[in-house]
């Protein structure tokens, strides 16, 4: 059983802070104590909210060191991924704000621009940091400015490509940023790639460390000048055999590299930090963390602890829980495959988010992982599609922006038998704006050979899979976060055949029922955006309504007024960017829960009749 | 001036290979007459044709080279943006169809599956040839199968994202892959970050082949054993300091590197392809070449002479040239530079493409060629607009696709003021499919707090810009390849205020104006997607005919449909791949050219009368 967090917490040291500048006031002794503050408060506070605690926990002492040693905001830190950000919030104005963290309303998950001027970019997507860094320096250095620009990034969105395309870019582009690598030796899931296992900790850090607090004891306990001596050049033989490649690589890209620090030694960070302001030159300062850092259950199990829901609220689950989109993908194409050989399956560091942990345990020769990489998932997948393969290629619908030009010009274009599974398409709650996935299908419709479908209930969504399996072309299914209805999803005749109808793409059937039920129309699940079902072709000038889990423009309704010369009312989620907030919070916001449905679609009937 | 090539050339050899094994059963001193051939017969054709002449005069040894080593098609080259692959094509039994290469109904510019068993996948796109091979190499370990997989990837498409995502991947991937650096020191225009530099030609092959040229006459004059001796250890030195840096890289990514060799030395490069073939470790194989290798205009200036229309056959331009899109608006941001200095320019590889040049010339500190990096062109123009600057963004449409996920989470969810211009929107002829810029209304037109333009003529585009360069908030700019309208667009007020009217998107007024005047038809230019003008939804029930250069699904008619409740054609191109052409081939084949525009209008009209 998980440890039950105390309700609250006294925090006088945190309580005392308002912005980074309380932090380098305090007495360098005080820093321990306001670390497990700081720690205290994050527990209790995200066993409510539920949040990503496992990497917050591990930059903490990173967050201080960084408050004692910069000038924000006017110097500027970036973090890749902001879900390693909430020290970072607390110490920046808003820890009395912090119950209210990923909420409706509230303090969102990861930096923002427009939540605070100590956030300087927005940090949902893994890989971006170095780059608006970057940017961010050639804007100090072309107003002659003087702040410090810091990117923190972890080791598993360095061999993203957009960081790698940055680091690349480092050294023509300024003299001065310091790059903070966060190695936890974890993505989400578990790193991949030869870059990973340059800074697989195995290698470097704490096994270093341990070698050299070893030679140091024995060089102490002996106090012989020789034994010392052959203790250094044991010391600079084993640094250079273990740090040669990592600082290597750095160095060939012309950062100066230090490290590994040890990420939880604030004097030695703070040590390191000056060191990489005062140069000028760009700076890559390795720090090894643990993720989880300071909470004994996140600390044993990092990959489940990454993101969670409230775990001191909600009670224990007395039925059993109900089966996800995710889980019944995985299990259905775990099954599928146990049948044809040809078929693997890829994703880009969300194994357990998309169902997909079964495959990687049964199949692991034909389960690839290829890390915080989309646009290569799509690319490999088309080689392997080429190479006679059945791939099936599983993301979150927000990440898969990432891919869509693989997806025309490696898949589409020669028309491979590419399976691209969308996994939390529509809003995904508390994750907010940048993990919304709102956008695919405005996205991908316009590709040709492409079908893109939109399952509603379970029997749907396998038959789509096998379908797709089966096809000689690309194919998308796009299916939300969460429990899977186990259908049939509603559908309603109506009172006469030329009544108003409802087309509700995917899921939304539920969502569209008791409205169309309570105002008289017939109601059809739709679950193909393209092709769209021929039946959408038949409706001629009958007055139709489009429901989706999607940006209401470009989507299922675009598709529909394409074709339909009749009324029509096109209902998604709205031309602004949608917040975060559980489904029914954001639906009842948006106009999409049941009141406003009946309220919109009422006025649309009222509009035909008077019209 | 360019020397004329000969209109016809005896190619005797050449004309009797027909696939890959006849140039292996050649005798090993036919090959640099065989090379010769190709490169006689390139020139001459292309000459004719137009087409990437430089890269691929560069690879012809190498091509040869593989074809001597490997059993194609069972092994398999993916070559990283095909416009190295016309001596391939030529070797490939395409040499008959050379005269036809990038013209209507004719042999593609880049390698593609549907045009022969020998091209393995679709290379229009820099950057994918690795993960694509990856993908291969994957397909053939599950199969058991034997065949190699080569890639042949440019120096500049290396440190594209994607490539560096899948370098990293590639060793534990597969044990069996031979990655073919193809080192020019070119990208389009020149090369630009650390890996660039790593791979600068001055640091590596030629400078060290020179000096050890050098050395080893030396050695071979003097015949003294202690001078060879030293020889032997200066050899050695160079070496070292010279490719330490570059094998390092590449042995840390778990590649064995072998390099650099002489790139248009057959024998050599024959003896590096088998070494490569017969270990079981990924291999990079470092070649260096001349780009417009044996063609001296080509030699002098391989940036002019990368891809060229023909120039044996269009007569001296006798009039002077009439500006293009790209050169006015490159012309007018430099323009407006001088007077902001917050004003700065990105591009990706593609200076001379967007116009960019003279502002690259002018204002180079705040000119940034990102090389073949789109995305992280548009994540580095976020940092620069969050630091105050106003970043231009200039990108060819079919690339920017690559940057979706960037302009969403980096640059619309902040609201920043970041303005993409995308040239080459629309058909962009020779190239074909893979250049064609189709797609980018539909891919980010939901995206939230964008507006979206396209300009018409010379005023509207320059109108545009400088609206953009105001505006608190992110905008997208299209516009075509090729020549600008001096303007105004055609406006026809038509013959009474309900007839029909078409709208027609950008510079498509011009294609609609003699069919909407010979139909009696409204015409009315619209230069803007997002957010539509005032005059669409004040049409109410008139009916509207749409067109746009671009994907009719998901466009400007979409946009149109969404909100336009009469009667409605929806005119672009097909949901099917468009192929090369030329602008006139292209549109009459898809029903844009006046003939087709005239009668699907005149249907639609003929049907509303009917209906």
């Amino acid at each position: 059983m998980t440890p039950a967090p105390a309700n609250s917490v006294e925090t006088p040291l945190l309580d005392a802070i308002h912005a980074p500048a309380d932090v380098r006031a305090l007495p360098v002794e005080a820093l321990p104590r306001l670390a497990a503050e700081i720690r205290t408060r994050m527990v209790a506070t995200v066993s409510k909210t539920g949040g990503h605690i496992a990497p917050s926990l591990g930059v903490i002492e990173l967050t201080l060191a960084l408050c004692r040693v910069f000038d924000f905001p006017a110097d500027k830190v970036v973090w890749d991924v902001g879900h390693q950000a909430y020290a970072w919030k607390m110490l920046t104005g808003r820890n009395a704000r912090m119950e209210t963290l990923r909420r409706f309303g509230g303090l969102r998950g990861f930096p923002f621009p427009g939540e605070s001027p100590y956030d300087a970019t927005v940090g949902g997507h893994a890989g971006v940091a170095l780059a608006t860094a970057l940017g961010l320096a050639a804007a100090r250095d072309a107003r002659g400015g003087a702040g410090h620009i810091i990117a923190v990034v972890g080791d598993a969105s360095l061999t993203n490509g957009i960081s790698l395309e940055a680091l690349n870019a480092v050294r023509h582009t300024t003299e001065r940023l310091i790059l903070v690598i966060n190695d936890n030796g974890m993505s989400i899931s578990r790193n991949v790639g030869a870059l990973a296992r340059l800074f697989a900790r195995r290698l470097t850090g704490l096994r270093y460390n341990r070698i050299r607090a070893a030679a140091e004891a024995a060089g102490h306990r002996l106090r012989l000048f020789r034994l010392k001596y052959a203790y250094r050049n044991i010391k600079t033989a084993l640094k250079g055999l273990l740090l040669r490649q990592r600082a290597a690589i750095f160095e060939d890209l012309g950062l100066r590299y230090i490290g590994p620090i040890d990420g939880h030694d604030i004097p030695a960070l703070c040590d390191a930090l000056r060191a990489a302001a005062e140069g000028h030159v760009p700076v890559a300062l390795h720090i090894a963390t643990v993720k989880g850092k300071g909470y004994p259950p996140a600390e044993r199990n990092p990959a489940k602890w990454h993101g969670v829901g409230p775990w001191a609220t909600e009670p224990a689950a007395a039925s059993p829980r109900r089966p996800t989109w995710s889980e019944t993908f995985g299990a259905h194409l775990l099954a599928r495959a146990r049948d044809d050989a040809r078929l693997c399956a890829i994703t880009a560091a969300m194994r357990a988010g998309t169902g997909l942990l079964p495959f990687f345990r049964e199949c692991p020769a034909r389960a690839y992982d290829v890390g915080i990489c989309e646009g290569y998932a799509l690319a490999f997948a088309a080689g392997l599609a080429a190479g006679g393969r059945r791939p099936v290629v599983a993301l979150y619908s927000t990440f898969a922006q990432r891919a869509a030009d693989n997806l025309m010009h490696d898949v589409c274009l020669p028309n491979l038998p590419v399976v691209l599974c969308l996994d939390r398409a529509g809003v995904v709650g508390p994750d907010g704006p940048t993990h919304h996935g709102l956008y695919d299908i405005a996205m991908f419709r316009a590709l040709p050979n492409l079908e893109i479908h939109a399952p509603c209930d379970r029997a749907t969504l396998t038959a789509a899979l096998d379908a797709a399996l089966l096809r000689d072309g690309p194919t998308v299914l796009r299916y939300p976060r969460g429990t899977i209805p186990q259908g049939p999803a509603p559908r309603l005749a109506g009172p006469s055949p030329d009544c108003p109808i409802v087309l509700a793409l995917g899921p939304t059937a539920f969502w569209a029922e008791p409205v169309a039920r309570a105002l008289g129309l017939a109601l059809e699940p739709v679950t193909a955006v393209k092709p769209l079902p021929p039946l959408v072709r038949a409706l001629s000038g009958r007055p139709v309504i489009t429901i989706e889990d999607a940006a209401a423009e470009g989507g299922f309704g675009a598709a529909v007024a394409e074709i339909h010369r009749g009324p029509l009312l096109i209902l998604g989620w709205p031309d602004r960017f949608v917040p975060q907030g559980t489904d029914a919070e954001l639906r009842a916001a948006c106009g999409l829960d049941t009141p406003g449905l009946h309220r919109r679609i009422a006025a649309f009937l009222g509009g035909l009749q008077h019209g």
